[in-house]
């Protein structure tokens, strides 16, 4: 029997080549072309997911995890053919404890989901990298977004794993208990491997206590650099900001053009303050004064929370916003991270590189950790203008390299960032290549990304 | 030319077979018998390392790393012999950044050390495991302690490390940047590993702002429960503790004897709060009402920063304070780590199987990471208590697995936690293996610990 008709006889409808699904899971949020897989799979548990990676090791079949498909750098496509395996059918909370404030969710729950499932329990999962990804790919990709600068990234807020191994092995990583001592952290081997070495089939979260108070405000900046500045003295002050992210003048019109805003078209920083009453007046305090060191303009509070909600929807729409003001454009995200010493430096440089060249490129990001993106907009009928787009964005990882820092603070690598790798890791990307072919020595697990290829 | 040989022309004096060398590097702070290597290697760089490294990797010399010699498993015993490499010669704090709040460390620096480096610069290094631990050795067991609750464990404090790998290729894994997304979690993965997959020669660590205000409070409980319903209380409630440790009335007795305090003998707990001087007092206010729910007494308040030293020295001298009342015992340290939700049943299942035994065990711990040891104090001349004791450590590992949680909150596997691997990690025991294999084929690093014997 080949394999696909082992798959299907074990899945039957849940095993899919129907022409529209396949072209479904060959699409992607970037710039690669549709790469449509040869089957996509639905499992409903990691026993069945265990029989069907059994069933792909025998016959050399390539698989792919797929979550929501919000990744950037093609995690998500199946770029040897083979199956994808779609984690919409696992979409359960397992569990809610409050006690232990931590969540037992299946990889296809989406965060949204996850916290509106928390709305009424006082808790929260804070990791929000802004699209609604699943939990599992978020896992995956070790995502991270605006809120990381207060409560970490995924590295930190999973507890624990269930992990599916190439040849259908079952494992666990991790407990419920808050920390361990005892071997190799297999749980953050896990997170971030891109589906390379398993699939996660459920997660143990950590969950936060939604603060008593949460204050949000908009702030205006003369330059860059002042707005930088700030960041870096309020990091360096201790202030334990929720949020702090970074937009520059090209956002702010993309944001008037497609929010209805009319906010001075120059840089501004978005901030939230979480804590009790006082400690966040405290901290907007702190802040303030930080602000007006640099020369900032006057706060605009979002304080009811349906203002601090188009306030982060603004944020979170940046993308969009800016494809909306450049329906031709072949966009191209960058992501970048760096000491946050040399975070000023880092975006000013960009930007005179990105002016220099004549292309849109609206920069934004999670400044408090040191990460920001250009958004670079080409023309997508000017080939010229896309291999520009292409070479500011390799001399921007050149430049978080030479600065100290990360070619991808928290989208990954996919096959997107492939060509950075050993200038970042050298002779640890050799290592990381041991650890994969110790775990899937036939390489059916997403085959084609984050490792040298052969 | 012998391995030794090759050694000694490489080192000369930095390599020695020295008896008394060799018997100092044989012991450890546990009930271990003495082990003595054969050889004592004292390196000066990474490089050096990696010349050593390969002369071993060619003659299948066995390498055991050494800190500071202050493991409690047995991690830095050379179990099946060969060299042991003293980190004592590569002892250099080499950059301190203030606006990056990051240290980079050789291995055999010492927390203390460090901190004493850092008292002018207003930042300090969080983790405190109470002995003055080297920072590799820190690193290489995924150490904690007293401040984990508020800091986060050694886990969360590596940024960046250079690792020597068994061959002798040296990798660097991490940046200064705070966060990154490309690839396999190589830090995390040394992080833990116990010199089993390389040996760390750099550290990158992660420093705190040193709080504006530090306040410091002992706590009488009429019983252990109400003691430790509290810590779950304060934790739930989000109160960002800095330090909140268990103590049981057996303990307060040693350190009455040994320390020459006059607390009533009963549990207590011992906290510490770190913040602005209202974010302190509200915090302080907060965990009042908590302690008064609970029938707690009084706080004793320990605000002067000679007080707060004395106030932890005596928690950090537990150890020595149980073994000074029972000179004749053969003490045994556990470290379990449980769900928070478990901690009562967890530390009264232990009471009350200790009591039952007739056997001294004081218990104290990190409660608000739901890790607790007991000491148990065994009559170093009464096999039958020796048994008696192992046979109690062994329910508890039991204890924290059916709770949930796990045989080891801190203090590492070496060989003496060997036994509850197989329980807590099943199959991904193998993987651990699996690892180890691919990084290291011929196991000269670290042999006969953490991982499954052949």
């Amino acid at each position: 029997m080949s394999g696909f008709a082992a798959l299907d006889m074990l899945l039957g409808p849940r095993f899919s080549t129907g022409a529209s699904d396949l072209a479904l899971h060959g699409q992607s949020e970037s710039h690669f072309p549709s790469m449509p897989p040869d089957g996509v799979a639905y499992p409903r548990s990691a026993q069945e997911l265990a029989q069907i990676m059994r069933i792909c090791c025998e016959h050399a079949i390539p698989v792919t995890g797929w979550g929501a498909g919000t990744s950037l750098e093609g995690h998500a496509l199946a770029l040897k053919g083979g199956i994808v395996i779609d984690f919409a059918q696992m979409n359960r909370v397992l569990k809610v404890s409050s006690e232990d404030m931590l969540a037992i969710v299946q990889p296809g729950v989406t965060r949204a989901a996850l916290n509106e499932e928390l709305r009424a329990s006082g808790l929260f999962f804070p990791v929000d990298p802004g699209a609604n990804a699943s939990l599992g790919g978020m896992a995956a990709t070790r995502a991270s977004g605006t809120t990381a600068v207060r409560y970490g990234t995924m590295r930190s807020n999973v507890l624990a794993l269930e992990v599916v191994l190439a040849d259908g092995r079952i494992i666990r990583t991790g407990s419920e208990a808050p920390k361990s001592s005892t071997g190799y952290d297999l749980t953050a081997l896990f997170v971030g491997s891109e589906g390379t070495l398993g699939l996660i089939t459920e997660l143990t979260l950590r969950l936060q206590g939604q603060p008593e108070a949460v204050s949000a405000a908009l702030c205006a900046f003369e330059t860059v650099r002042a707005a930088v500045d700030t960041v870096i003295a309020t990091i360096q002050h201790g202030i334990p900001m929720a949020r702090i992210e970074f937009v520059d003048a090209a956002n702010v019109r993309a944001f008037n053009a497609y929010g209805g805003t009319s906010m001075p078209e120059t840089a501004h920083l978005m901030v939230e303050f979480h804590g009790s009453p006082t400690g966040v007046r405290e901290q907007a305090q702190a802040f303030g004064e930080i602000v007006a060191e640099f020369g900032g303009g006057a706060f605009h509070w979002a304080d009811r929370p349906e203002d601090r909600t188009r306030l982060w929807a603004l944020r979170h729409n940046g993308y969009y916003a800016a494809r909306a003001l450049y329906p031709n454009a072949h966009p191209l995200t960058t992501d970048i991270c760096v000491p946050i010493s040399r975070l000023a430096e880092a975006v000013e440089e960009t930007a005179a590189d990105i002016e220099a060249s004549g292309i849109p490129g609206p920069i934004l990001g999670h400044v408090g950790d040191g990460n920001f993106h250009a958004l670079l907009l080409p023309d997508k009928s000017a080939p010229e203008q896309i291999a520009q787009a292409e070479a500011l964005a390799g001399r921007m990882a050149e430049r978080a390299l030479r600065l100290g820092g990360t070619v991808s603070g928290e989208h990954g690598i996919g096959f997107g960032k492939l060509k950075y790798m050993q200038a970042e890791h050298g002779e640890g990307w050799n290592v990381m290549s041991a650890i994969k072919l110790a775990l899937d020595p036939s390489g059916i697990l997403n085959p084609g990304k984050l490792l040298r290829q052969q």
